[in-house]
């Protein structure tokens, strides 16, 4: 009955300020949809302040009927209300060896909200896509250095019955840091793809050339040349060890392991783990939801840590579609995609 | 005029939540007295509930006259107020090579308060301690695993002119989660001894062999043994870079290098910046008070960052002890005292 105790919750993890980036604090926060006060902020400019913010919606390029909506308008059309986890592209960058420079994300920047939105498709069979259209141009209005945030999607993703323009996280009305009042969601991208407080959607006959897709956002395996670049699109499939922690003092006994698990392509359809540093892996037990199949999955296991000693515990996620997390990640310069087996240390006592 | 621009403001950094230990937002926090919302919090134990606070503070042991005080009481009697920066023993505890247990804080372990109270001298003279005195011991009222929490000192750092029994921080009462009604203040000490929610002191005439005494708090410089074991008193010479961050990517042109240094003996007398690891170094400019003698400095250095590439910056402090920080740190088990020279890599492009 200690009413009067001072209350304990965990804080974001500030990266910077200028513009905002800030984590979720991944290993405290159990809920399967991350709250609003927790949900990661990822920026590339100031926010744009409640009357910059969008009211409109334009849809325009290469289509027979260029058209606007406004939020009322977009409400009336058919929606689709989809639990989507949205994960940086540089999450993890920090775990990178050799370490790589830019936004040092540790494991946070990952939370997953119930997106309700209109599909896509809707809108864009409205406005009618002409032929030669080869991608959709989607842009921001958040702007800096003489430019707009502005990303492209293949019309087929694009078309996507699940990617949606939303327009409510949670069951209310996306808040203005998250990308009132419309959200491009591309479940199962990187979420450099779900363009925040979206004003524009272009159809375009070429391949586009802004520099969020063409110079940032491309995987660069070599520290010095632009070889055999790629661009950044689907998530890797991935997970986290959110406790213990690393370099936790464990005592002996029953140590719970747990964490989460998501992927970008088919489901988690196994994650294993280890308890001697990849010598041999045990199942863990996977809590998933089948009505949602893009959410991430909880997954757990009891670690009977019988002797004293220093352990590196790892686990692994596996997919649907036969992807599994390696034991290196693939380096690459600007550091996106880290998805080596999940690892810490421990040290039992 | 953006008025309804959304506000972005740091987040104290989670360690853990049972007990909870979070730590400033070092990075991002310009406050020379650190507001009350970011000061770091660092407990072995469960917070006291508000009726679990202590009212009063006894005093006891071989001493002529023991002694009870309330808070009323302890207002009316001399008193002093002192700038103390307050350091957790394990800031930096990430940064030693090999790695080590425990709880793992990073740079943030660290605030500056405003302290007011009455020295304990005043009171251990009113209670008049007896010959054969040796120690003083200090009991909080946070406990837990059978134990409270305790700590002792030595007659004469109790007897200090500014080792006080602290009752406002920073102008009002002492926050719940800081200690009150009472904290120990003991300047230029890390801050374990520095106990928070002090309900008794007691004059013994022995060395106090409590566990936060004789097992934590101790340097064993040794990972499998316990020999040359020493105890953690006065905080080392130390400093932080505030700015950039490390692994920061700059712009060419001119950089501001910024932080704060801090030391547990005498004052900070200079700050030196090296921006090409180590081989040459700089004198930064230091933004000192010398009505404050504990105080934190803040140091800054104007960097002409004039070719393109990867760049290892370092800055160390030195203190009018002529205490100096070292290139490698004293490497102990539990990771106490961290204080290498401060280091971070940049890219500038």
């Amino acid at each position: 009955m200690d009413e009067n105790k001072p209350m304990v919750k965990p804080c974001p993890l500030t990266i910077s300020l200028e513009p905002e980036n800030q984590e979720t604090p991944i290993h405290f926060v159990e809920d399967w949809v991350t709250p609003e006060e927790f949900f990661y902020k990822r920026n590339h400019f100031r926010y744009p302040s409640a009357s910059e913010a969008p009211t409109t919606l334009q849809i325009d390029g290469i289509v027979q009927r260029p058209l606007v909506f406004d939020l009322e308008q977009l409400c009336k059309l058919p929606s689709k209300t989809l639990a989507v986890p949205l994960e940086c592209a540089g999450n993890k960058r920090t775990m990178y060896h050799p370490r790589v420079y830019g936004v040092q994300w540790q494991k946070g920047a990952i939370s997953q909200g119930i997106w309700k939105g209109v599909p896509l498709h809707v809108l864009l069979e409205r406005a009618g896509i002409q032929s030669g259209a080869k991608e959709i141009v989607f842009t921001g209005a958040d702007r800096g250095n003489h430019t707009a945030y502005q990303r492209s999607l293949p019309v087929d993703k694009a078309m996507h019955p699940d990617t949606i323009v939303a327009y409510e996280l949670n069951g209310a009305s996306i808040p203005l840091k998250h990308g009132f009042p419309f959200r491009l969601i591309v479940p199962g991208w990187y979420a450099m793809a779900s363009v925040k407080w979206l004003c524009r959607i272009s159809v375009i006959d070429q391949s586009f050339e802004g520099p969020f897709q063409t110079t940032d956002y491309m995987y660069y395996p070599h520290p010095d040349s632009d070889d055999g670049k790629s661009p950044v699109t689907t998530m890797k499939v991935n997970s986290i060890i959110r406790q213990p922690q690393d370099y936790d003092i464990l005592a002996r006994g029953t140590n719970l392991i747990k964490g989460i698990a998501w992927t970008g392509e088919g489901r988690i359809s196994e994650v294993e783990v280890s308890t001697d540093n990849g010598v041999s892996w045990e199942p863990a037990t996977l809590l998933g939801d089948s009505r949602h199949p893009y959410a991430w999955v909880f997954w757990s296991y009891e670690w009977e840590a019988k002797q004293k000693g220093e352990y590196v515990i790892l686990a692994r996620a596996r997919d649907s579609a036969g992807r599994v997390q390696p034991m290196q990640p693939e380096w690459n310069r600007k550091g996106y995609g880290y998805n080596g087996v999940s690892r810490i240390r421990v040290k039992v006592d």
